[in-house]
């Protein structure tokens, strides 16, 4: 699978390849990594990239001419290429679009958004999906482009050691996790809910269920009226 | 505002401070950042951190005691420290969380998993706050933590240099915002909503709030429904 991140600040990108799952994923050429600096397309003569709103509004906008030729420069290249950009006012990513792009797709390219964002004419030009993550304001758009990195790649084969631990996870059943222990069995005067310890495997795995339901309940009433209607 | 980071990669998280509004945040020192390696703080004589789960359950948990004494040295060095822990089974973290934080903490700390996460204890002991951060299951907590620090950097005095786009952007009033134009007013065909073009600022806003409802109804029906259970 081949990520390319479309990104003025690629630098703020390239070191969460340094190491780790997605380090050694891309070591092995699981996963290959590039970047295209709209900046470096930009014809004006001092390499703007961001003019301001029309209509009024503060802030700084990315104009269309340096990201329209990014894109078509990739496209170009690659006949595969899925387009994705990354804005607030796009669908929720979830764990089925993560299963959903690690399966299909060969090459993402990630349009990373910086300022108030881009011109929205760019988006509907070229946008094959538009993610948002989290319901929060953030600088740019490299670090929702990198979630979704980060949650293609682990599903791709061979880049988790363990293919087991793909199976019972958060959200994959749309569920969150029962709560989780390992040694010692008291740890400060808490110990490991007790039939973790029996070893009764069927009893273990009900526990288990019943404390995701609940858990779930708690913290994502939302996950869970989905559940729920489709039980 | 200071931030610690506790991860075994830290060497993932850097590189997002290199530059752009976080990087100059921090060059001013408006913003500090820390690192925590619980392997630092291991007692096994290999530096272990991680162990395989009772009960049963593919892949490895962290284990109590390296992450433990990282949290309570920190604690024992800053009386001040929000623990913030960021897991699939958290609270999602919103955009009025990010307000509070910039506003009320002087120092967070970030507690990122990995592998298939940590012992329930150590987040009964010492979770302040569990978020998380979008639907999908990502390789460990230090996307999610930046998107924390990232998000509530961006609140605090002096880090943006244009205070007034805090006023009007996404999540702010639980609402998507409207498309965005810049120049110029046509482009590959595609021109800028023409009201937009005519500059009567009333009639601009009124429009740009019909489409933030019309695009929060669309694409996020859970924050609509918020909204209109609101007003």
């Amino acid at each position: 699978m081949r990520f390319t991140f479309v990104s003025l600040f690629p630098e703020l990108i390239e070191g969460y390849f340094s190491a780790s799952i997605l380090g050694r994923a891309r070591e092995a050429g699981k996963i290959a990594i590039d970047y295209r600096n709209p900046r470096d397309y930009s014809t004006n003569r001092y390499r703007k990239v961001d003019e301001a709103m029309v209509g009024g509004g503060a802030g700084m906008l990315m104009f269309p001419q340096p990201l329209d030729d990014t894109i078509r420069a990739i496209r170009e290249e690659s006949s595969e290429v899925r387009m994705i950009f990354l804005a607030p006012a796009g669908k929720p990513f979830r764990q089925r679009d993560a299963r959903r792009l690690a399966l299909k797709e060969s090459h993402l390219a990630f349009v990373c958004g910086r300022y108030e964002g881009i011109d929205e004419r760019i988006v509907e030009l070229h946008a094959d999906e538009v993610f948002s993550v989290g319901d929060a304001v953030l600088t740019g758009g490299e670090l929702p482009a990198l979630m979704v990195c980060d949650a293609v790649s682990r599903l791709l084969p061979g880049v988790l050691g363990n293919a087991d631990s793909l199976a019972e996870e958060s959200f994959e059943e749309g569920l969150l996790e029962a709560p989780a222990f390992t040694k010692p069995d008291e740890f400060r005067g808490k110990r490991i809910v007790s039939e973790y310890l029996k070893g009764n495997h069927s009893k273990i795995a009900a526990l288990k269920k019943q404390m995701a339901l609940s858990r779930t309940k708690h913290y994502r009433p939302d996950l869970y009226q989905r559940v729920k209607a489709q039980s």
